[in-house]
Protein backbone atom coordinates (compact mmCIF):
# COMPACT_ATOMS: atom_id res chain seq x y z
CA UNK A 1 0.00 0.00 0.00
CA UNK A 2 1.73 3.49 -0.86
CA UNK A 3 1.00 6.52 0.79
CA UNK A 4 1.71 10.33 0.15
CA UNK A 5 2.27 11.87 3.56
CA UNK A 6 3.15 15.37 5.27
CA UNK A 7 5.12 15.04 8.49
CA UNK A 8 5.96 17.69 11.10
CA UNK A 9 8.00 16.71 13.87
CA UNK A 10 8.02 19.27 16.59
CA UNK A 11 10.72 18.52 19.19
CA UNK A 12 9.94 19.87 22.85
CA UNK A 13 12.78 20.52 25.42
CA UNK A 14 15.32 21.72 22.96
CA UNK A 15 14.80 25.38 22.99
CA UNK A 16 13.30 28.02 20.04
CA UNK A 17 15.36 26.82 17.19
CA UNK A 18 14.60 23.25 16.17
CA UNK A 19 16.37 23.19 12.61
CA UNK A 20 19.06 20.68 13.55
CA UNK A 21 16.23 17.98 14.40
CA UNK A 22 14.19 18.65 11.33
CA UNK A 23 17.96 18.46 9.48
CA UNK A 24 18.51 14.78 11.29
CA UNK A 25 14.58 13.93 10.21
CA UNK A 26 15.82 14.43 6.63
CA UNK A 27 18.67 12.64 7.05
CA UNK A 28 16.63 9.89 8.18
CA UNK A 29 14.16 9.69 5.86
CA UNK A 30 16.37 9.87 2.86
CA UNK A 31 18.77 7.14 4.10
CA UNK A 32 15.36 5.17 3.90
CA UNK A 33 15.53 5.61 0.38
CA UNK A 34 12.12 7.63 0.45
CA UNK A 35 10.99 10.47 -2.17
CA UNK A 36 10.83 13.78 -0.12
CA UNK A 37 10.22 17.29 -0.52
CA UNK A 38 11.08 19.76 2.29
CA UNK A 39 8.22 22.71 2.62
CA UNK A 40 8.39 25.92 5.14
CA UNK A 41 6.18 23.63 7.61
CA UNK A 42 6.83 20.09 7.14
CA UNK A 43 8.16 17.58 4.63
CA UNK A 44 5.88 15.54 1.95
CA UNK A 45 7.02 11.78 1.58
CA UNK A 46 5.71 9.55 -0.60
CA UNK A 47 6.60 5.48 -0.43
CA UNK A 48 5.79 2.09 0.87
CA UNK A 49 3.76 2.57 3.94
CA UNK A 50 6.05 0.27 6.08
CA UNK A 51 8.91 2.21 4.91
CA UNK A 52 7.59 5.43 5.40
CA UNK A 53 6.27 4.27 8.98
CA UNK A 54 9.22 2.81 10.17
CA UNK A 55 11.27 5.76 8.59
CA UNK A 56 9.11 8.12 11.05
CA UNK A 57 9.71 5.79 13.86
CA UNK A 58 13.68 6.22 13.24
CA UNK A 59 13.22 9.67 13.30
CA UNK A 60 11.41 9.73 17.04
CA UNK A 61 14.55 7.08 18.18
CA UNK A 62 17.18 9.23 17.06
CA UNK A 63 16.09 12.71 18.39
CA UNK A 64 15.28 10.95 21.55
CA UNK A 65 18.71 9.64 21.46
CA UNK A 66 20.24 12.76 20.35
CA UNK A 67 18.84 14.13 23.91
CA UNK A 68 15.44 15.07 22.63
CA UNK A 69 13.26 14.57 25.49
CA UNK A 70 9.97 15.02 24.01
CA UNK A 71 8.69 15.00 20.55
CA UNK A 72 5.27 16.28 19.06
CA UNK A 73 4.85 15.46 15.74
CA UNK A 74 1.61 15.83 13.54
CA UNK A 75 1.12 13.91 10.05
CA UNK A 76 -1.43 13.56 7.16
CA UNK A 77 -0.95 10.76 5.15
CA UNK A 78 -3.53 9.58 2.10
CA UNK A 79 -3.80 6.16 0.86
CA UNK A 80 -6.08 5.76 -2.49
CA UNK A 81 -6.92 2.64 -4.51
CA UNK A 82 -9.18 4.11 -7.34
CA UNK A 83 -5.90 4.86 -8.94
CA UNK A 84 -2.19 5.56 -9.25
CA UNK A 85 -0.72 8.87 -8.18
CA UNK A 86 2.26 10.26 -6.96
CA UNK A 87 3.14 13.72 -5.26
CA UNK A 88 3.40 15.53 -8.73
CA UNK A 89 0.50 14.34 -9.89
CA UNK A 90 -1.36 16.01 -6.46
CA UNK A 91 0.25 19.52 -7.11
CA UNK A 92 0.34 19.07 -11.33
CA UNK A 93 -3.67 18.58 -11.03
CA UNK A 94 -4.66 21.78 -8.81
CA UNK A 95 -2.17 23.91 -11.33
CA UNK A 96 -4.09 22.66 -14.17
CA UNK A 97 -7.23 23.41 -12.45
CA UNK A 98 -5.97 27.30 -11.99
CA UNK A 99 -4.70 27.44 -15.38
CA UNK A 100 -7.79 26.54 -16.77
CA UNK A 101 -9.51 29.11 -14.87
CA UNK A 102 -7.29 31.85 -15.77
CA UNK A 103 -8.23 31.31 -19.22
CA UNK B 1 8.78 3.50 22.44
CA UNK B 2 5.50 4.26 23.90
CA UNK B 3 3.12 6.90 22.28
CA UNK B 4 0.45 8.80 22.42
CA UNK B 5 -1.61 9.77 19.34
CA UNK B 6 -4.34 10.99 18.50
CA UNK B 7 -6.36 10.02 14.91
CA UNK B 8 -8.81 11.34 12.47
CA UNK B 9 -9.51 9.17 9.72
CA UNK B 10 -11.50 10.99 6.47
CA UNK B 11 -12.56 8.60 4.09
CA UNK B 12 -13.25 10.61 0.53
CA UNK B 13 -15.95 9.40 -1.84
CA UNK B 14 -18.07 7.87 0.40
CA UNK B 15 -20.50 10.41 1.07
CA UNK B 16 -21.08 13.19 3.15
CA UNK B 17 -21.64 11.22 6.27
CA UNK B 18 -18.70 8.96 7.46
CA UNK B 19 -19.87 7.81 10.77
CA UNK B 20 -19.83 4.25 9.83
CA UNK B 21 -16.40 4.49 8.64
CA UNK B 22 -15.12 6.07 12.00
CA UNK B 23 -17.00 3.14 13.67
CA UNK B 24 -15.49 0.11 11.81
CA UNK B 25 -11.67 2.10 12.88
CA UNK B 26 -13.34 2.23 16.27
CA UNK B 27 -13.41 -1.39 16.50
CA UNK B 28 -10.11 -1.83 14.75
CA UNK B 29 -8.08 -0.30 17.58
CA UNK B 30 -10.32 -2.10 20.32
CA UNK B 31 -9.75 -5.55 18.86
CA UNK B 32 -5.78 -4.67 19.10
CA UNK B 33 -5.70 -3.92 22.90
CA UNK B 34 -5.23 -0.37 22.29
CA UNK B 35 -6.42 2.27 25.00
CA UNK B 36 -8.79 4.67 23.00
CA UNK B 37 -11.26 7.80 24.11
CA UNK B 38 -13.03 9.15 21.29
CA UNK B 39 -14.20 12.81 20.69
CA UNK B 40 -15.82 14.77 18.51
CA UNK B 41 -12.78 15.11 16.11
CA UNK B 42 -11.01 12.64 16.65
CA UNK B 43 -9.33 9.38 18.85
CA UNK B 44 -6.94 9.58 21.31
CA UNK B 45 -4.95 6.26 21.66
CA UNK B 46 -2.11 4.95 23.63
CA UNK B 47 -0.01 1.97 23.04
CA UNK B 48 3.32 0.87 22.04
CA UNK B 49 4.01 2.28 18.81
CA UNK B 50 4.60 -0.91 16.75
CA UNK B 51 0.86 -1.88 17.73
CA UNK B 52 -0.47 1.25 17.35
CA UNK B 53 0.25 2.22 14.03
CA UNK B 54 0.05 -1.30 12.86
CA UNK B 55 -3.82 -0.82 14.10
CA UNK B 56 -3.37 2.49 11.91
CA UNK B 57 -2.49 0.21 9.17
CA UNK B 58 -5.16 -2.17 9.12
CA UNK B 59 -7.83 0.69 9.41
CA UNK B 60 -6.51 2.06 6.56
CA UNK B 61 -6.43 -1.64 4.69
CA UNK B 62 -10.23 -1.92 6.07
CA UNK B 63 -11.54 0.46 4.94
CA UNK B 64 -10.60 0.49 1.01
CA UNK B 65 -11.60 -3.58 1.37
CA UNK B 66 -15.03 -2.10 2.22
CA UNK B 67 -15.05 -0.16 -0.63
CA UNK B 68 -13.59 2.90 0.35
CA UNK B 69 -11.52 4.11 -2.38
CA UNK B 70 -9.44 7.24 -1.32
CA UNK B 71 -8.76 7.96 2.47
CA UNK B 72 -7.18 11.53 4.36
CA UNK B 73 -5.94 10.72 8.03
CA UNK B 74 -4.70 13.69 10.12
CA UNK B 75 -2.83 12.21 13.70
CA UNK B 76 -0.54 13.52 16.46
CA UNK B 77 1.75 11.91 17.79
CA UNK B 78 3.75 12.65 21.19
CA UNK B 79 6.77 10.11 23.07
CA UNK B 80 8.60 11.67 25.78
CA UNK B 81 11.64 9.79 27.53
CA UNK B 82 11.78 12.11 30.07
CA UNK B 83 8.92 10.46 32.22
CA UNK B 84 6.21 8.13 32.12
CA UNK B 85 2.83 9.69 31.13
CA UNK B 86 -0.63 8.57 29.80
CA UNK B 87 -3.41 9.84 28.16
CA UNK B 88 -5.35 10.44 31.98
CA UNK B 89 -2.02 12.26 32.96
CA UNK B 90 -2.19 14.92 30.70
CA UNK B 91 -5.77 15.93 30.74
CA UNK B 92 -5.41 15.77 34.80
CA UNK B 93 -2.28 18.16 34.28
CA UNK B 94 -4.07 20.91 32.74
CA UNK B 95 -6.76 20.71 35.08
CA UNK B 96 -4.87 20.92 38.05
CA UNK B 97 -3.44 24.16 36.75
CA UNK B 98 -6.77 25.28 35.85
CA UNK B 99 -7.95 24.78 39.56
CA UNK B 100 -4.75 26.23 41.07
CA UNK B 101 -5.59 29.34 39.12
CA UNK B 102 -8.97 29.57 39.89
CA UNK B 103 -8.36 30.00 43.78
CA UNK C 1 -21.39 30.19 10.09
CA UNK C 2 -20.79 27.80 13.17
CA UNK C 3 -17.48 25.43 13.30
CA UNK C 4 -16.37 22.02 15.31
CA UNK C 5 -12.84 22.45 16.09
CA UNK C 6 -9.80 20.71 17.77
CA UNK C 7 -7.21 22.65 18.90
CA UNK C 8 -3.73 21.57 19.85
CA UNK C 9 -1.12 24.83 20.71
CA UNK C 10 2.42 23.54 21.39
CA UNK C 11 4.59 26.60 22.93
CA UNK C 12 8.19 26.26 21.83
CA UNK C 13 11.15 27.48 24.10
CA UNK C 14 9.51 26.91 26.90
CA UNK C 15 10.81 23.28 28.08
CA UNK C 16 9.44 20.22 28.16
CA UNK C 17 6.54 20.76 30.24
CA UNK C 18 3.03 22.88 28.69
CA UNK C 19 0.52 22.42 30.67
CA UNK C 20 0.36 25.66 32.22
CA UNK C 21 0.42 27.29 28.79
CA UNK C 22 -2.40 24.74 27.86
CA UNK C 23 -4.33 25.86 31.04
CA UNK C 24 -3.66 29.99 29.98
CA UNK C 25 -5.55 28.81 26.66
CA UNK C 26 -8.33 26.91 28.06
CA UNK C 27 -9.36 30.34 30.49
CA UNK C 28 -9.13 32.15 27.22
CA UNK C 29 -11.19 29.99 25.48
CA UNK C 30 -13.77 29.83 28.51
CA UNK C 31 -14.13 33.25 28.96
CA UNK C 32 -14.79 33.83 25.06
CA UNK C 33 -17.73 31.59 25.81
CA UNK C 34 -17.30 28.87 23.74
CA UNK C 35 -17.84 25.23 24.24
CA UNK C 36 -14.87 23.28 24.94
CA UNK C 37 -13.87 19.65 25.82
CA UNK C 38 -9.91 19.11 26.93
CA UNK C 39 -8.59 15.75 26.08
CA UNK C 40 -5.42 13.83 25.87
CA UNK C 41 -4.07 15.27 22.96
CA UNK C 42 -6.17 18.74 22.52
CA UNK C 43 -9.39 20.28 22.81
CA UNK C 44 -12.64 20.10 21.14
CA UNK C 45 -13.81 23.80 20.27
CA UNK C 46 -17.59 24.62 19.17
CA UNK C 47 -18.94 28.22 18.23
CA UNK C 48 -19.04 30.66 15.66
CA UNK C 49 -16.83 30.75 13.48
CA UNK C 50 -15.41 34.65 14.39
CA UNK C 51 -15.67 33.78 18.14
CA UNK C 52 -13.57 30.71 17.48
CA UNK C 53 -11.18 32.28 15.90
CA UNK C 54 -10.78 35.54 17.78
CA UNK C 55 -10.37 33.96 20.85
CA UNK C 56 -7.46 30.94 19.20
CA UNK C 57 -5.87 34.42 18.34
CA UNK C 58 -5.89 35.69 21.36
CA UNK C 59 -4.39 32.18 22.79
CA UNK C 60 -0.88 33.27 21.05
CA UNK C 61 -1.14 36.69 21.91
CA UNK C 62 -1.65 35.85 25.58
CA UNK C 63 1.00 33.32 25.49
CA UNK C 64 3.65 35.24 23.66
CA UNK C 65 2.69 38.26 26.01
CA UNK C 66 3.43 35.80 28.80
CA UNK C 67 6.65 35.17 28.00
CA UNK C 68 6.50 32.02 25.12
CA UNK C 69 8.87 32.72 22.32
CA UNK C 70 7.75 30.70 20.00
CA UNK C 71 4.14 29.08 19.27
CA UNK C 72 3.29 25.86 16.65
CA UNK C 73 -0.62 24.87 16.65
CA UNK C 74 -2.11 21.95 14.63
CA UNK C 75 -5.67 22.42 14.62
CA UNK C 76 -8.82 20.51 12.72
CA UNK C 77 -11.91 22.35 11.81
CA UNK C 78 -14.65 21.31 10.52
CA UNK C 79 -17.93 23.34 8.58
CA UNK C 80 -21.28 21.91 6.99
CA UNK C 81 -24.54 23.27 5.72
CA UNK C 82 -26.58 19.82 4.97
CA UNK C 83 -27.73 19.60 8.24
CA UNK C 84 -27.09 21.26 12.21
CA UNK C 85 -24.66 19.33 13.95
CA UNK C 86 -22.68 19.76 17.75
CA UNK C 87 -20.04 18.22 19.53
CA UNK C 88 -22.03 15.60 21.12
CA UNK C 89 -23.94 14.60 17.48
CA UNK C 90 -20.55 13.77 16.22
CA UNK C 91 -19.65 11.27 19.08
CA UNK C 92 -22.89 9.76 19.30
CA UNK C 93 -23.47 9.01 15.53
CA UNK C 94 -20.31 6.81 15.85
CA UNK C 95 -20.88 5.55 19.42
CA UNK C 96 -24.74 4.28 17.50
CA UNK C 97 -22.74 2.52 15.16
CA UNK C 98 -21.10 1.05 17.26
CA UNK C 99 -24.06 -0.44 19.44
CA UNK C 100 -25.46 -1.58 16.42
CA UNK C 101 -22.38 -3.21 14.98
CA UNK C 102 -22.26 -5.19 18.35
CA UNK C 103 -25.99 -6.72 18.10
CA UNK D 1 0.90 39.72 14.46
CA UNK D 2 2.50 37.63 11.22
CA UNK D 3 2.03 33.75 10.90
CA UNK D 4 3.22 31.14 8.73
CA UNK D 5 0.61 28.13 8.26
CA UNK D 6 -0.05 25.65 6.41
CA UNK D 7 -3.63 24.64 5.22
CA UNK D 8 -5.38 21.17 3.71
CA UNK D 9 -8.52 21.74 3.00
CA UNK D 10 -11.20 18.85 2.80
CA UNK D 11 -14.08 19.39 0.94
CA UNK D 12 -16.56 16.06 1.95
CA UNK D 13 -19.58 14.92 -0.29
CA UNK D 14 -18.23 15.82 -3.53
CA UNK D 15 -16.44 12.48 -4.64
CA UNK D 16 -13.35 11.21 -4.52
CA UNK D 17 -11.37 14.20 -6.70
CA UNK D 18 -10.64 17.65 -4.99
CA UNK D 19 -8.62 19.33 -7.14
CA UNK D 20 -11.28 21.58 -8.51
CA UNK D 21 -11.97 22.69 -4.29
CA UNK D 22 -8.63 23.15 -4.18
CA UNK D 23 -7.70 25.59 -6.87
CA UNK D 24 -10.61 27.53 -5.80
CA UNK D 25 -8.79 28.09 -2.35
CA UNK D 26 -5.65 28.53 -4.43
CA UNK D 27 -7.32 31.78 -6.16
CA UNK D 28 -8.80 32.93 -2.94
CA UNK D 29 -5.39 33.09 -1.29
CA UNK D 30 -4.02 34.52 -3.88
CA UNK D 31 -6.58 37.64 -4.16
CA UNK D 32 -5.97 37.94 -0.78
CA UNK D 33 -2.84 39.12 -1.55
CA UNK D 34 -0.86 36.30 0.55
CA UNK D 35 2.13 34.58 0.11
CA UNK D 36 1.11 31.22 -0.83
CA UNK D 37 3.24 27.96 -1.88
CA UNK D 38 0.94 24.75 -2.93
CA UNK D 39 2.52 21.69 -1.77
CA UNK D 40 1.80 17.90 -2.72
CA UNK D 41 -0.41 17.52 0.98
CA UNK D 42 -1.27 21.54 1.04
CA UNK D 43 -0.77 25.02 0.97
CA UNK D 44 1.82 27.06 2.50
CA UNK D 45 1.01 30.67 3.34
CA UNK D 46 2.70 33.13 5.03
CA UNK D 47 1.05 37.03 6.01
CA UNK D 48 -0.97 38.85 9.01
CA UNK D 49 -3.33 36.97 11.15
CA UNK D 50 -5.87 38.68 10.13
CA UNK D 51 -5.49 38.55 6.79
CA UNK D 52 -4.47 35.03 6.63
CA UNK D 53 -7.80 33.57 8.67
CA UNK D 54 -9.69 36.00 6.71
CA UNK D 55 -8.85 34.16 3.35
CA UNK D 56 -9.37 30.69 5.04
CA UNK D 57 -12.83 31.61 6.19
CA UNK D 58 -13.74 32.62 2.32
CA UNK D 59 -12.42 29.55 1.26
CA UNK D 60 -14.68 27.72 3.50
CA UNK D 61 -17.65 30.28 2.71
CA UNK D 62 -17.20 30.12 -1.22
CA UNK D 63 -16.85 25.84 -0.93
CA UNK D 64 -20.13 25.87 0.79
CA UNK D 65 -21.85 28.02 -2.12
CA UNK D 66 -20.67 26.19 -4.43
CA UNK D 67 -22.35 23.43 -3.57
CA UNK D 68 -19.47 21.87 -1.18
CA UNK D 69 -22.06 20.17 1.64
CA UNK D 70 -18.80 19.56 4.18
CA UNK D 71 -15.48 20.58 4.91
CA UNK D 72 -12.73 19.72 7.21
CA UNK D 73 -9.45 21.35 7.02
CA UNK D 74 -6.55 20.69 8.88
CA UNK D 75 -3.92 23.85 10.09
CA UNK D 76 -0.60 24.13 11.22
CA UNK D 77 0.30 27.76 12.15
CA UNK D 78 2.71 29.06 13.99
CA UNK D 79 4.08 32.76 15.82
CA UNK D 80 7.29 33.85 16.95
CA UNK D 81 8.58 36.73 18.72
CA UNK D 82 11.83 35.99 19.08
CA UNK D 83 12.96 37.04 15.57
CA UNK D 84 11.59 37.91 11.83
CA UNK D 85 11.47 34.53 9.71
CA UNK D 86 9.44 33.77 6.47
CA UNK D 87 8.41 30.87 4.71
CA UNK D 88 12.07 30.66 2.77
CA UNK D 89 14.09 31.53 6.23
CA UNK D 90 12.30 28.12 7.60
CA UNK D 91 13.42 26.23 4.49
CA UNK D 92 17.33 27.48 4.22
CA UNK D 93 17.50 27.09 8.03
CA UNK D 94 17.10 23.17 7.55
CA UNK D 95 19.21 23.41 4.04
CA UNK D 96 21.78 24.85 5.79
CA UNK D 97 21.77 22.11 8.33
CA UNK D 98 21.98 19.24 5.87
CA UNK D 99 24.66 20.75 3.74
CA UNK D 100 26.65 20.89 6.82
CA UNK D 101 26.15 17.51 7.72
CA UNK D 102 27.40 16.19 4.43
CA UNK D 103 30.89 17.94 5.02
Amino acid sequence: MKVIADLCIIPMGVGVSVSPQVALCERILAEAGLKTKLHAYGTNIEGEWDAVFAAIKRCHEELHHSGVPRISTTMRFGTRIDRDQNMEDKVRSVEEKLAEGSD
